[in-house]
């Protein structure tokens, strides 16, 4: 497998960066080529406008969407942004390795969403879900959360991960055809011993052991809908679920 | 009432830039004082890390919340930040405009919330939702979204907004202490016709002359919770629900 890593971190001793250096490690030495975009260290920056594009169709009045078709067929990114496609285009696996901040992605790599997903390279064409352009890759949201697990929980403030990354695994990755994995969450690493950090190490050694195998979460199948929408009489996809 | 409109798309001419103009002038012709933070005019930097400070704690390893903690303490965020802070400790009511990009918001307005809502500055000491540093405020999304209603359905692609922005609605607004007023949304701003984006603007106006009447959004009281999660017997709040 050929497999990216886009990497959020600002500090290169935390325990994202251990995860990510983890991962590089336990992928290569399972005979896989990964290569790792490490944002902070690249100096990405994450503002999408006119600076996307070599190219300009419409000099008067900016839209992105149209400027992006139009760069996609002229070879009309700037370099920065077309060397970060390539690895896209060329990867099977994609791990998104990030903290999560104010319950997002840090604005660094959603930065590098906005601007790589382009139109016509990520999307267009109504090719999205199973028919998108990046079907037959999965990816993987690989997650530190400051908060401990009942914060996350049923009852706590903002109830299970998995619908407050549903915008990630349904609107971004789910979208562009990726397979998506279920999500490897760590819990406060900065609060917990060095002997809980390794055990996470470990589990993550795990995952990525078993990356082939792993569960993939639900995303609508093109087949199932007409349009936008469910067909009537189709049963409806588990989403995200009720938060407490 | 003092007003903040935190704006962020790139195109003068966008439905997003007539949003906030109709916004300064509506709040302003009602006697309310109105700042923009037009963010990408501003070329506001989102990127979030040592560059937020002009103090320094710990010069070998970088915990952002520990230099926060500290640049708060001591006046040590740079200018640009700084600047920002000031507006948002001044409002009484803060609007964010942006378009919905990947579900989510734009890179440059995430690295505007990941950057000046600092501990210390915007929550922490244990000051959070209703008891937040900023409690007695209010705060609103005002959102364009490219897809149609339908794609929003329960049966859509998507489901609700409500699921999708409660993220930054409980994860950000609420819990540094704002009411969370019910977002405004606009459907495919680009895609309808002059007539009905005239329609969205005039729904607008109605919404902003009724702003300090306007429904709030359910978030969790801090009497309500012990530590983390809900104090049993006590009810569930309604949180995101299901998507399907």
């Amino acid at each position: 497998m050929r497999v990216l890593i886009v990497y959020a971190h600002p500090e290169p001793t935390s325990f994202n960066a251990a995860m990510m250096r983890e991962a590089v490690a336990v992928l290569s030495a399972a005979g896989h080529e990964v290569i790792v975009s490490d944002l902070h260290a690249m100096g990405f920056d994450p503002v999408s406008d006119r600076r996307n594009f070599s190219t300009v169709v419409d000099p008067g009045r900016l839209s992105q969407q149209t400027e992006e078709a139009h760069a996609s067929a002229h070879n009309g990114y700037v370099p920065e942004l077309q060397v970060e496609m390539d690895k896209l285009a060329w990867c099977d696996l994609l791990i998104l390795q990030f903290p999560l901040w104010w319950l997002g992605l840090p604005a660094i790599l959603k930065g590098w969403i906005d601007r790589v997903f382009a139109l016509g390279r990520a999307y267009g064409g109504g090719r999205w879900f199973d028919r998108g352009v990046l079907a037959n890759k999965r990816a993987m949201c690989s997650v530190t959360v400051g908060g401990p697990p009942e914060l996350y929980s049923d009852s706590g403030w903002y109830g299970p991960v998995g619908p407050i990354l549903f915008p990630i695994h349904r609107g971004i990755l789910g979208f562009v055809g990726f397979s998506v994995i279920e999500p490897f969450v760590v819990h406060g690493p900065s609060r917990i011993s060095q002997r809980d950090r390794a055990a996470y190490l470990a589990r993550y050694r795990q995952r990525l052991a078993a990356i082939e195998r792993a569960p993939v979460l639900a995303n609508p199948r093109t087949a199932d809908y007409e349009g936008f929408t469910l067909r009537s009489g189709m049963r409806p996809l588990p989403g995200a679920t009720s938060v407490f």
